[in-house]
């Protein structure tokens, strides 16, 4: 592989725009390829809490996370400087809180599991969240406070880094790719050839090369968009996530006094319907949280299409010689921006793969024999 | 006033456009002029239903309404040949229906009431109204049956009428209109000189005129469109309307498989917010009627501004030579269009006025004097 290649990046969401942008001021001639459709990252909330979102089983994903977001200030800083526009960068921390006996148990299980990783995490009562955030309703009783994670306005930082693609020398094609091969994309309305080829069309991946085929599923997302009317009390400074009788929410504030609350989570193929069930549920556990949130106003409720693989890691590397994978990012497209632009530079010099963990030849799920066909008892 | 007048028309919602296509061809020269803000007319849920929606104390408005009601499908059969276009007219009738004790009371109150001006309905048991409504939950006890009572698509009229007007010879001028006096509408950007001018407004009406000014208030509602996805239950196929533990709800379904959802109520000003708490209780009520509704899709949720009067009946009439009022319809202007069409025309020949509950020169609220300025006990 040349020093400089031209490369061709299949996807305008954050992954394929930091991709692009880093390739581009690292001296390959870049084009990236985009179809127009919404991309999960113009949905996503824009957490980047590796930590809070840790889970037992998801070790090597907190690892990856963690060094992401440990790239996070440094990208965020080049990204300013490239496009000379705010990133949407908030450094206020994250809390984790719970409603019921199970919400707490869960909290405490998350603190026993990141203890176990070396990661210590402070415990608070309701009295002490409230101090930190008064906005937080009365039902929340426990917390964890993660003061490392971060969050980023997506669409803020999705603008910064077009601008910082296009300053960089980035050429954007509107197209849609239909398949990926050595050498060359082919298009709806042509083809583009090039030296390396990187697949970042998030859950649409899986139709553009035969080494994802079957491998990234849409799992579709809702997420509503508020904002503090003049009458509500302000949002809370942190991101605020908790399970909520058991069920997953978080609320992301933004600078401008806006709120993102997600996410619902279905494996329903492709549909970006947003459901009244989905709403109501978003809508009763962001309230659980903070009472106040009656009074704002809902702007946006929209759905979007997370790559999901089977093990909740993406999918970074060479699928063949010329073919480069960026993709399978399901809930942490913007956490694992960095780290991935990173494995794609390296690989594009040809260096040694980064990012092991997310290696696309780790295969499928292992299929376990164990049961013999047993049906389950 | 002569027979064939130079009438401006300061409104297009639903009762300016009325108004306007009924005078164009009666043979009226008539201009419609509109600011381009979202009208009422294009939030409102189309609910026909002065029966269902009567209410002691409202006997006028339901003397009026029910009038207007049997326009109705005559105004349709010649909209629709003037316009070439569907009208939005649905004649399945209306349920009213509750869920509690006194929602239970207050059918049986309804009832009595309609009953004792002459007006039977049939009172349904749960039972019964699954037979005619199988969407509709176990939590719904008891209801009224209302046939007469119809529904229209707005949105779908509202561009009917404006083909309708448009064949007819209305001129359509973009302009907002600051006051109105006779012979003339002075625009921000001009005069519209004219014989008569119709104020329809809606809640900005009171701007335009003295004769108005502190008698319309904007009463803010909000409303959801719901859409049955390929995974639901098919939506009731009449309007249902009820108390649910109190708070009223309507749900009204359309031709093309929607269903519009309202509808909060705040006197409130101008405020196009719509707020997570209206939202949250318009979703919680309309699935306690139907609970198939959590698969339907949240496609819009809206705000607009009702032209709320003091006793909740029109102001349609003339306020003074050359200046008639057509506003002030609150929750009624799809239903009471017919009629305050025909009473327009009626000043415009200088017939008798016909709408006399909704004199505009009936004044404001009549201050008590009985208490004597004692504070209450």
């Amino acid at each position: 592989m040349s020093q400089q290649s031209a490369v061709t990046v299949v996807g305008g969401g954050i992954i394929g725009l930091a991709v692009a942008w880093k390739a581009a001021r690292a001296g390959h001639r870049v084009q990236l390829v985009d179809a127009g459709e919404r991309a999960a990252s113009w949905v996503a909330g824009g957490m980047l809490a590796p930590v809070a979102e840790a889970s037992p089983g998801e070790e090597e994903l907190l690892e990856l996370g963690s060094d992401s977001l440990r790239r996070w200030p440094e990208f965020a800083t080049e990204l300013a400087a490239d496009s000379g526009l705010p990133t949407g960068l908030r450094r206020e921390g994250t809390l984790v809180v719970g409603v019921d006996g199970a919400d707490r148990a869960e909290l405490d299980m998350l603190a026993d599991h990141l203890a176990s990783r070396g990661r210590s995490v402070t415990r608070l009562t309701g009295r002490e969240l409230r101090r930190a955030e008064p906005s937080l309703g009365p039902a929340v009783r426990r917390g964890l406070e993660v003061p490392g994670d971060l969050a980023v306005d997506n669409r803020v930082a999705l603008a910064a880094l077009r601008k910082a693609a296009a300053a960089a020398g980035v050429d954007f094609r509107d197209g849609r790719a239909l398949r990926v091969r050595p050498g060359a994309v082919e298009l709806a309305d042509g083809t583009a050839h090039c030296d390396v080829a990187v697949i970042a069309a998030g859950a649409r991946s899986g139709e553009l090369h035969p080494g994802l085929t079957g491998r990234i599923r849409p799992v579709k997302g809702e997420v509503l968009r508020l904002r503090a009317r003049a009458t509500a009390l302000p949002p809370p400074t942190r991101t605020v996530r908790g399970p909520v009788h058991g069920r997953q929410v978080y609320l992301v504030p933004r600078d401008d006094g806006g709120l993102v609350v997600g996410a619902t989570q279905y494996d329903a193929g492709y549909d970006l319907d947003v459901t009244v069930g989905g709403v109501r549920d978003l809508l009763a556990d962001a309230e659980r949280l903070v009472p106040g949130l009656a009074e704002y106003a809902l702007v946006e409720a929209i759905a979007g299409h997370r790559p999901g693989t089977h093990d909740n890691l993406p999918l970074i590397g060479e699928l063949e010689p010329g073919v480069l994978a960026a993709t399978g990012h399901h809930r942490n497209g913007f956490l694992l921006a960095p780290i991935t632009a990173d494995a794609v530079l390296a690989a594009l010099s040809g260096a040694e793969p980064t990012a092991t963990a997310a290696d696309p030849g780790r295969g499928a799920r292992p299929v376990s024999h164990d049961r013999g066909g047993q049906p389950c008892k």
